[in-house]
């Protein structure tokens, strides 16, 4: 099932497993759980390697993907899976600042990240490519959705056979986003973390590469580059603060981590990143600790539309809660009336069609505002994971419906006038 | 309506609009037809200007999107609007290449070109930046569903008033895709050429400005950086064969002119590049005259599930056929089958889940491989132009279904005997 690894780039800048609790060493094997603390194995650099390999001037020579920052992500192989994953904009925000009132916002929009449109494709080009690395033939993963898209895809590009499994209640678009690909795919009758629970133990069995499971130590670096880019994309800087969804914990922690590896091999100046997480409220484990003050995650059972986000036993909650309290952020929730607020705000206002998860996302980003969490004057990203075309239940019924007329310029002209009447009348009620 | 344009940049590379037949000369303004012989309008640039201007150099340090090319472009706004539209990955093919038996050939994915998925959000950053320019405050279109999603999300970022035309019985996708970002959107009942004509009428009666009627010189332009791109990302060469989709026929057209004017500048060197176009057989107007030897297009009533290439009387159609022709590229059509399959084949090959136009494209590729109208030597490029997940019912059904279990070992193990199964009698039905 695995096989050996390349020596050349693995002593060049990664280096065993560590665990997070207690410091354990394992090899650099597909395992993700310290056996004596259960605690997550984590990946080792050696910086002072990546130090000498990379600067800002080789980074921006490289490829217009994550793969620029290979030094930075666990793999051995030369030609990783690269399918133009990563580099998303960083747009920055006129009409969204001025309605929440912030000075300098940016949207870091993986809305449109290749090849399946949310953040997940960077994790599952990192996965694959280890995978392929260990030898496995067939790859796998629980998913909310997302992750199922972007693992069928990749894995076909890569021509690897592949088995994923999705909570039977998903959205038709993530569904058909996975099935296009022709994977074998199990709708489990539970929710995320029963399909999680089950595929642990599909992973002990048989011999298949798991990405968030026994991949996950490698998968989840891959959530790096959406530091990686952000700090590039700021002309090498960091930014005050960042607000991006929660699910597992995983993609927040991660975050963060990249900023401070810039930090530490000297491409960007040391700074304070507050970092404030977004989960909805039907699921909110993580927000909830966080208020009570808890550094322990106690499970709920999923509730909410923002379904790509409902993991109500999150593996990194706990490193999560630590990240945004060290950093001073702030943890929120919010309500599924507002997550599709949040979706019609940040497209009306930036033209950003996003899915479930940004709307949570922007839904709190305008609550900590609105708090004064977020303070005005401080340089804000706000991380968008997902796209709307995925998760079009949400929002129909909230939208409106078009106009239908005659192929005629009177039967415009009346549809017209009835519209601006419309908009008045809507007005209206808003001012009442 | 029109605003003075600022002289610095207009003077510099374009200068003036010109009747593709006879060559009558206008001013820069909002119009696309020539007064006295009825042909669209293009605009001339100054290619001694251009050539002053750009080199590779400058080019590759531009910003990572259509802007790279602005000299090429006609705005003359120092800060065009910019959405990270283009440089969408040129994926080098390897699983598709050896099913079709292709030694080279590369996917210009625009199915997940920004903010929208589909190459319009080029046409339109291009128009809506003119737009901005003649001081329209409301734009407009008639759109087959990609042109409104577009044209709705950019003028929201630009905040700009927007009330598209669609015909009434677009996908789902589509339509809530541009209701979304709250423009006001007519749905006419009738098809595209119904409703472009409709739109005619309204852009001589209203102040506002289309994207595709009368700011279409200045937006059709946009397509050309479809041709850009792949000569940079092709190591500044130009391929041998390309193939696209075609509905007007105006964005085939405009790769070959962005070819054209990268020789022209001095940018790669001249070579021949076959251009060949594809289209639904339910709607093809331009293929039937292309093998009929015709040079006028005889339009057509659209029938078939490519709705957003389902243009029955092409405006672009007779340049299109000389483009075709000239280059020694054929212009062929599939049917509603052949479109699904096509769909398929580049999901289960590469990962990318493009539209009907896509499957299209993709379809008409292996036929002409099959015809042997396009050689295993040749450096093919194929032009995916727009994202799967917005004609969602065009695959609904051929797909197969998830296989639903309990969360449950056990149960998974039956469904998984149960696929492998069922996958053995599939390939024995395509054996017998
Ligand atoms: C769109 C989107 N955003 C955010 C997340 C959160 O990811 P994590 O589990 O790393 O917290 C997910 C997880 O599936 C997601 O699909
Ligand atoms: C996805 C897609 N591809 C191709 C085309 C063809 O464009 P043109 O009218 O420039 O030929 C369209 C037009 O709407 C489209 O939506």
């Amino acid at each position: 099932m695995t096989q050996a690894i390349p020596a050349t780039k693995q002593t060049a800048t990664f280096t065993k497993l560590v665990s997070k609790e207690g410091g354990v060493e394992y090899d650099l094997k597909p395992i993700h759980v310290c056996e004596e603390t259960f605690a997550p194995l984590e990946v080792h650099y050696d910086y002072d390697a990546i130090r000498r390999q990379v600067s800002r001037e080789s980074i921006a020579a490289g490829p217009n993907s994550i793969w620029r920052y290979r030094a930075f992500l666990p793999v051995a192989s030369e030609n990783p899976i690269d399918v133009g994953t990563g580099m998303t904009p960083l747009l920055k925000s006129t009409r969204l600042a001025r309605r929440l009132g912030l000075k300098e916002l940016y949207i870091k929009n993986d809305a449109v990240n290749m090849p399946t449109l949310s953040f997940k494709d960077r994790v599952v080009s990192v996965a694959l490519t280890r995978a392929r690395e260990f030898g496995f033939s067939t790859v796998s993963c629980a998913s909310t959705g997302n992750l199922a898209n972007s693992t069928a895809a990749i894995a076909a590009h890569a021509g690897l056979d592949c088995c994923v499994f999705i909570p039977a209640d998903l959205e038709a678009g993530k569904v058909l986003g996975t099935l296009i690909y022709s994977p074998t795919v199990m709708a489990v009758k539970g929710n995320y973390d029963q399909v999680n629970r089950l595929c642990s133990e599909v992973a002990n069995t048989y011999g298949w590469g798991f990405v968030n499971i026994n991949l996950r130590p490698y998968y989840s670096e891959g959530s790096k580059t959406l530091g990686f880019e952000v700090a590039e994309q700021l002309g090498w800087k960091l930014p005050d603060h960042i607000v991006a969804p929660l699910a597992s914990g995983s993609l927040f922690t991660k975050i963060y981590k990249g900023f401070q590896e810039f930090v530490k091999v000297g491409l960007v100046a040391d700074k304070a990143v507050r970092c404030s997480g977004a989960q909805a409220e039907g699921c909110s484990p993580i927000a909830q600790a966080f208020k009570e003050g808890r550094d322990f995650i106690t499970p709920v059972k999923p509730q909410t539309i923002a379904k790509s986000i409902a993991i109500g036993n999150p593996a990194d909650g706990p490193y999560a809660l630590d990240v945004a309290r060290k950093t001073g952020g702030n943890i929120e929730s919010v309500n599924d009336a507002e997550i599709i607020s949040g979706i019609k705000l940040l497209a009306e206002t930036e033209g950003i069609f996003t899915e479930t998860a940004g709307g949570t996302t922007i839904a709190v980003l305008q609550k900590l505002v609105e708090q004064g969490k977020i303070d005005p004057d401080e340089t804000t990203v706000v991380y968008i994971t997902g796209n709307g075309l995925k998760t079009q239940e949400a929002v129909q019924g909230y939208i409106g419906e078009p106009l239908t007329i005659e192929p005629k310029l009177d039967s415009f002209e009346r549809a017209l006038e009835r519209s601006r009447t419309l908009d008045r009348l809507e007005w209206q009620q808003v001012l009442v």
